[in-house]
């Protein structure tokens, strides 16, 4: 697997000099994404493909490629296979869809006889490619144009590895590799796994499951892979209905839920119920520090969050301790008599902009009485300036640039208070990162979601992962 | 209720000419939204607020006012109330807090009494204030900075009101009227519901409950408006953690959520998971016809979220019938062999782009195989314009105008064929209304979402929605 994310060289068969080919498409995404390596492009005809020289056929390359894409017709497939067995390639993407996934099971058997006797391994067939951003190499449909990053992600649909840029822009994270599979003639799932594992750059691990071939081996790999960093999955082979579009899409080997939420459990796998949710959770894994028990914090600029998310909390294995009167005592030194301090901690409408961005959350982080940390945060401090344009010479306002000036200070006082080793913080608002606020602090590290619940069911996820840990590691 | 929403004239105690106070930002918000009423400024020293002619006190006023708006310390809010209930005033709204929700219970008891005395309808005390955007009211603590529109909300919340104007705007939504409701002193979540079933701007309508004062009354009405229109639900207070922060809250009449499932089962309310869902569920229900029964079709350009979108709609009650060999062969003319026809119809690559934008969605409305129909839609066809950017000169490419020119074919056949009266159509893509596509076709009232399992959950919503109003009408 090493080899097919780190090649030096990359021949590519189905790209042409015009667009009515997928291959042509993802071929310009490799050369435009700036892959590292060398290209050589294969065309029958052409003596240039996208400006790049390209070969007759595989037999008329002057070197052996590291790696081979094809992005051809079904039924030229397995002679082109032969060639590159004979031109001593043994890594091959075969984009190429029409085997088992739509009844073809001779000819995708055949294709895994021809790769045997040449030792030669495979991703797909039926599988969109793969990313890898210390490299730039990217042949997918889609140019890559986020920044890398330390999620990685093996996935039965390719979909999910290149229309989801939007997804990790979204949350300012970045790919280190992705990892479409399709049909998995000889690679598979267990494959990715063991790869990303291994691969430093990966901090958290997302998989995309319509099904599990080698059951055994991926229960093994998944254990051994989870206790050294977090995997989290998206299962939708479990209904009937899934299985069968499962089946149609990449011939997947469906289980019942039943089976494969043992599975998650015995590895300590977090299953997650949407795609999004694998990469919400991820941000919370891959950048907060563990979490030692299940009781949160709640810190709130309003009521109503608040009380959603500490209703979700409960539900999902969370709790949210009413503080002792020491510590509540502590908090309401720096609330308006509005406020609640029991937990959660509504700040309400209040002057005191301290208390919000940077004392409360250090109380918290500090107290012996909560784990982790949930906030809401509603819409920083500059939007005032936008409140009092309309009427802004009817008014005794401050100086231009004070509330500018302002925000950026609290800014630094919440990142200054937030980051720390102790424990997880999640936040929220209902704004993206089109609000400078979001971006500063998901770039900053901080997870910032769109939606309250999002955030606490991050919490959840981190204390799942760490309480696998835990129970694993004192077994042993 | 309906003098609350529509006043001629607002009286404002609170607001200065400066921004200390949360008052003078709310009035700001109501005069630079262009309220078409009067507005009378009440503040003791200053003669204008705001450029606004001010009056020393309520005794003061030139005429009676149909509204008062208090955001005044607790301490002065029952005095204030006196003058008020002198003056004839009827309708108050209350933004002080400081009353049941902190434990002052006695107070808040004396503020009934006073109310009682002189006839006065009291909102709050502790809401945020109230949006009737057919009179551009606003008084809400941000600037209504959306479209007008047909979702109506009634919000134990003030924060559900007002800082989720960018979750309408992402997905093209507006308000017709929005109620924070607070403490529901002697006006509640039935006298809201009540009114927002009958507003004919209103087309589906919110609520986010943290407790029912008045269980019989909210059963009654909830189930005669229901039937009129699709009420959705957030209920937070079913918890321990999210009851005892909504009593801290807004004093909240807290049940388990047994009895509000059982409330909600009997009026047909739909209770969504989360806040954003309830303006994902409001989307459908409000711009798509009945759905008859619950066999959805899936019409995806990729595998990935097809088999998510089967899988969830499994989960959420909804049926993903295999297609008749009769449909699947008509489905299959369009499509090249490698895609899948059974359903879900998983499109793949294929250049005949009609498929997809027109034929495939034009069948299986005209079928009677399925009742409702979820797309899983991509990135249109103009992104293709920006993967050839890099390589333009190198590529035989069509004209530079012929990608827009395209897509805008596209996108009109693709509304023309989904816009129909039989049966409700539902998309997603991973991309916000920053793509032209989807801002287009919401604004068409298409409902496009972020995530294809919110798509899928929206056709439930839609289904359950129609079963209870026909179980319901079958039993009169």
């Amino acid at each position: 697997m090493k080899k097919f994310l780190n090649p030096s060289s990359i021949a590519f068969m189905g790209a042409s000099n015009n667009l009515t080919t997928m291959g042509t498409v993802q071929l310009i995404n490799l050369i435009a994404g700036g892959f590292k390596g060398k290209i050589y492009p294969i065309h029958p005809r052409e003596e240039y493909v996208l400006g790049i020289k390209a070969f007759k056929s595989i037999t008329e390359l002057l070197e052996t490629p590291d790696l081979l894409v094809m992005v051809i017709p079904t039924n030229a497939v397995i002679e082109n296979l032969i060639l590159a067995g004979k031109k001593k390639i043994d890594r091959v993407v075969i984009i190429s869809a029409g085997f088992s996934e739509v009844g073809n099971v001779e000819l995708q058997n055949r294709l895994k006889m021809v790769a045997e006797e040449f030792g030669i391994k495979i991703i797909g067939p039926n599988c969109i490619g793969l990313i890898n951003t210390a490299v730039s190499m990217n042949f997918t449909y889609f140019p890559y144009d986020t920044k890398p990053g330390w999620v990685g992600i093996a996935s039965h649909s390719g979909t999910y590895i290149c229309h989801v840029f939007p997804v990790l822009k979204r949350y300012g994270l970045g790919f280190s590799s992705a990892i479409s599979l399709g049909n998995e003639v000889n690679t598979d799932m267990v494959d990715a796994l063991e790869y990303l594992g291994e691969d430093e750059r990966t901090r958290v691990i997302l998989l995309y499951i319509e099904g599990i071939r080698r059951g055994r081996e991926f229960l093994n790999t998944a254990k051994r892979v989870s206790m050294k960093k977090p995997v989290i999955a998206l299962y939708s082979g479990g209904t009937e209905s899934g299985a069968r579009s499962a089946v149609s899409h990449t011939s997947a080997m469906v289980v019942s839920d039943e089976i494969m939420n043992a599975v998650f459990k015995q590895t300590g796998i977090l299953r997650a119920e949407s795609l999004e949710e694998m990469f919400e959770w991820s941000f919370a894994l891959g950048t907060q520090p563990p979490m030692r028990g299940n009781r949160i914090g709640i810190i709130s600029l309003a009521g109503g969050p608040a009380t959603t998310m500490a209703d979700v909390a409960q539900r999902c294995g969370l709790c949210v301790p009413e503080f002792s009167s020491e510590l509540q005592k502590k908090i309401r030194n720096f609330l308006p008599h509005t406020a609640s301090a029991r937990n959660p901690v509504d700040i309400t409408f209040s002057m005191n902009m301290d208390a919000f961005f940077e004392d409360i959350p250090k109380l918290l982080i500090e107290s012996d009485e909560v784990d982790g940390i949930a906030i809401y945060y509603s819409f920083g401090v500059d939007f005032m300036k936008n409140i009092i344009q309309p009427v802004k010479d009817r008014i005794s306002a401050p100086p231009e640039n004070f509330f500018e000036e302002f925000a950026s200070e609290m800014r630094k006082k919440f990142v200054n208070a937030v980051k720390n080793e102790k424990k997880p913080v999640v936040a929220s608002c209902f704004v993206s990162r089109d609000f400078f606020d979001v971006a500063y602090y998901q770039d900053k590290g901080i997870p910032f979601y769109l939606r309250p619940e999002s955030a606490v069911k991050a919490l959840s996820a981190i204390y799942r992962y760490y309480s696998f840990k835990r129970r694993n590691q004192s077994e042993k």
